[in-house]
């Protein structure tokens, strides 16, 4: 009897946390074993509250990993309370996801979604002759395997660099890898197992939630607000209420947002993962290209005691093709060493060769004011394209830096539709529910800056412009736009 | 009362066939839901026989996995029954594993456990022209992102090569890798999830052992048989007892026994996966390394309906630092671009450039020819160094192609103590338990042949054979050797 009205009163009390979005769809309930522990009952008690509980259909059991709150008929504020995400397996097979590599692979395409800048804002020439002058210094160049960790002189010339931002960096823990995507997975795979929840953006770069997804990651997300980044005060209070285990953030000209952290919210941030044991996961791909004045500190420079590991490249400044790409990985340099050792063994090095010799004998520094000043000049063009031939009510983002535009689709138009009779037309561009876990974003795309202006791509714009007309148009036949 | 003698009952004969090795130590457990079905008992009965069980300390609890079989003190005659591994974290942790990796990148050692080939047997300076002609060509292909899926010349390169050992490929199924690990990599992570079985063979490559563990899954593991290699007939045993996702094999030279799997073998391993729909995720790292006559055929060769992804590279073949290796994926095509966009987005361009240009307009086969000829040549030199100066009853492998010798050390000599000892004089190895998910081979070493002969690596291999000797003494006192 006494037991009986235990289970009974667990799980009321359960149940009632379900019912007041305190426990949210797709949590994963405590074991049994840690339940019984909490609760101070038997394990047997334990099961007849969950038994109860999902005869009343308020959770549900997975074969092998325990009980889960079940999506709920009744909706609660979603925007009030913290997202917590369950592990998105299916992500990884978004169909949308399979429209975005059919994009970026079609060669036929006006790709006015490409992030990377065009060949001709890059100083090509300089890195040919760089790898053909490393080449007939040694042409066994091609042949060595590298150490997993990467070529010491050019982790010097990485360390180096970060000295003028304010960071401090050894060499040592410095690890090259393939590209900042890489060197974020490496990170994730360093600190996470699968099960652990991380702290995303939202929106936030789609190879981010694919990679916490295919680790069996779980997310809580945070906004990233158009303009100002990051929203500290908001983060801390979901590191709170959550057991997070490392935060992946992108700082510095958010893809998509483009929008830049603050130095007070970037300080904010770090010492709030500080205080809860999160380890930073920064992605510092855009930070270089800001489109005047200083570039903006990475979260490194503020990180003290906090673990933060800053994960870039060469991709978007510099060489795509080298796919060159760093994780200062800080205490957890053997880590990731390891972890890179046994993923893809160690970086071509040949690359990291020709990219040492071009930072050492050429002037990145003057390549690099060039692409800024392009970039700059593109985001211009490119809102001046959309003021002029979009649809009123069209909201577009101003950037103070990187290589996105982020949009607001006037009239309600689905980036979705839009985004296949843009493909469907030879124009790329990429709609904003990529950038989300939960298909969030309907109504935004996002368009690159990194196409060299022409008068085809001036056309792709105001092509684009016309189609989200069109299906503004659709939907509020009634406003009078015919 | 009844529901006592039932869980009695249950938990009796589940003891039973753990005492009788059926169920084995770090297996995992029906959970809960699952034994109440197959038993047709309640939860309730379910958890109190694992509770009795576990006051038994026949099985164990871990948090938000399960109950396993614990590891039992009465022996268990484990060469009797299949070896099921339960995942293996620590495995990523191995102490010895970190020495390892200090091997790797320690450049002051004469390196014997070099599987690579040293640059004099490659060809560097063609390397490095056909590379230095594409840049001259195209000044800009350092700069451009390719696909995800690699550079279309280079896939055909790859797939008409294969049309010589009677393999039939798509060029628009291969991807490519930075590396064959990379290639065994994304397919697991394409084929299976956390928690899967993975059949591999022991001894197998230290690296597939780490994935397998980075990715959560269980092993089994079936004989690599020095000379003969994989039994298919274990093989088929196997898959007839566990519910096996894929296969991981090494049949042509493994490493590290050198073994070559016959084609019968082949045929009948590729057919017994196919029976059971057991992926095989193939690694021919090594099989144009023959030492004559014709290169074997890839399990890929005996496809037929089977699903068989081959996995390899040009770095023991052509140019180890430009890391280009590649995947027959077949079906699985989609699912591997998708995991390498996600991963490391794409491969690097020039080095597919430069290797494309080299297959296209050099002689890569009289190159292979001269590579072939010379690790023949230096299996030979290194098995008769062993011969000459090691201690008599040393076993060391006769392999027929690939670039690693097996040794089984005298005396039974603890080859990581002898590790130790020969990294502290200069002189890098691999003690054999590496190369075992249970630490097995605890007297075995493996050597590379990659080196160039030279009397520094002749002086090496004598002194490695002296420590073995002081090694073998030690433990035998009383047979007279001093």
């Amino acid at each position: 009897m006494a037991s009986t009205l235990l289970y009974e009163d667990l799980a009321g009390r359960l149940g009632a946390q379900i019912r007041r979005g305190l426990l949210r769809p797709g949590e994963r309930l405590p074991s049994l074993r840690r339940l019984g522990r909490q609760e101070r009952v038997s394990i047997a008690t334990a099961v007849e509250a969950y038994l109860r509980l999902e005869r009343e259909g308020l959770v549900e059991a997975r074969e092998r990993s325990g009980y889960f709150v079940r999506a709920q008929r009744v909706a609660v504020p979603a925007a009030r309370l913290p997202r917590v995400q369950a592990r998105a397996p299916q992500a990884l097979r978004n169909p949308a996801l399979l429209g975005v590599l059919d994009v970026l692979s079609r060669e036929d395409l006006l790709p006015l979604h490409v992030t990377t800048p065009a060949p001709e804002l890059l100083p090509g020439r300089a890195i040919a002759a760089a790898t053909t002058h490393v080449l007939r210094r040694d042409p066994g160049v091609a042949l060595a395997y590298g150490a997993p960790q990467g070529l010491p002189a050019l982790r010097e010339q990485i360390a180096r660099r970060y000295l003028r931002c304010g960071v401090e960096v050894d060499p040592g823990e410095i690890v090259v890898t393939a590209g900042a995507m890489e060197a974020i997975t490496l990170a994730l795979r360093s600190v996470t197992r699968a099960g652990d929840v991380v702290l995303l953006e939202t929106p936030t770069y789609y190879g981010i939630l694919q990679a916490i997804s295919a680790l069996g990651l779980r997310a809580i997300e945070v906004p990233n607000r158009v303009g100002s980044g990051i929203d500290a005060a908001a983060l801390r209070a979901l590191l709170a209420r959550h057991a997070v285990r490392a935060a992946v953030l992108v700082p510095n000209f958010n893809n998509p947002t483009g929008s830049l952290t603050g130095d007070d919210d970037k300080r904010e941030i770090v010492a709030a993962c500080g205080e809860h044991g999160v380890t930073v996961i920064e992605d510092d791909l855009y930070g270089e290209l800001a489109y005047s004045g200083e570039r903006p500190a990475p979260l490194r420079r503020y990180a003290g005691r906090t673990s933060v590991i800053t994960c870039s490249s060469y991709s978007k400044t510099l060489a795509p093709g080298l796919r060159i790409g760093w994780a200062l990985a800080g205490t957890h340099v053997d880590d990731l060493v390891r972890a890179k050792c046994f993923s893809s063994v160690a970086t071509a090095g040949l690359p990291q060769r020709a990219i040492t010799e071009y930072l050492v004998r050429h002037d990145f520094d003057r390549a690099l004011r060039r692409l800024r000043r392009e970039l700059a000049t593109n985001a211009q063009r490119w809102r001046d394209a959309i003021r002029r031939g979009w649809p009123e009510g069209t909201r577009v983002s101003d950037p103070a830096g990187g290589t996105t535009l982020w949009l607001e689709l006037a009239g309600g138009v689905d980036a979705q539709a839009l985004f296949e009779a843009a493909v469907a037309r030879g124009i790329g561009c990429l709609p904003g529910h990529l950038f989300s876990l939960r298909g969030d974003y309907r109504t935004h795309l996002r368009l690159g800056l990194g196409l060299a202006w022409s008068p085809p791509v001036e056309a792709a714009l105001r092509e684009l412009g016309r189609l989200a007309g069109r299906f503004a148009r659709r939907r509020t036949p009634k406003e009078g736009h015919e």
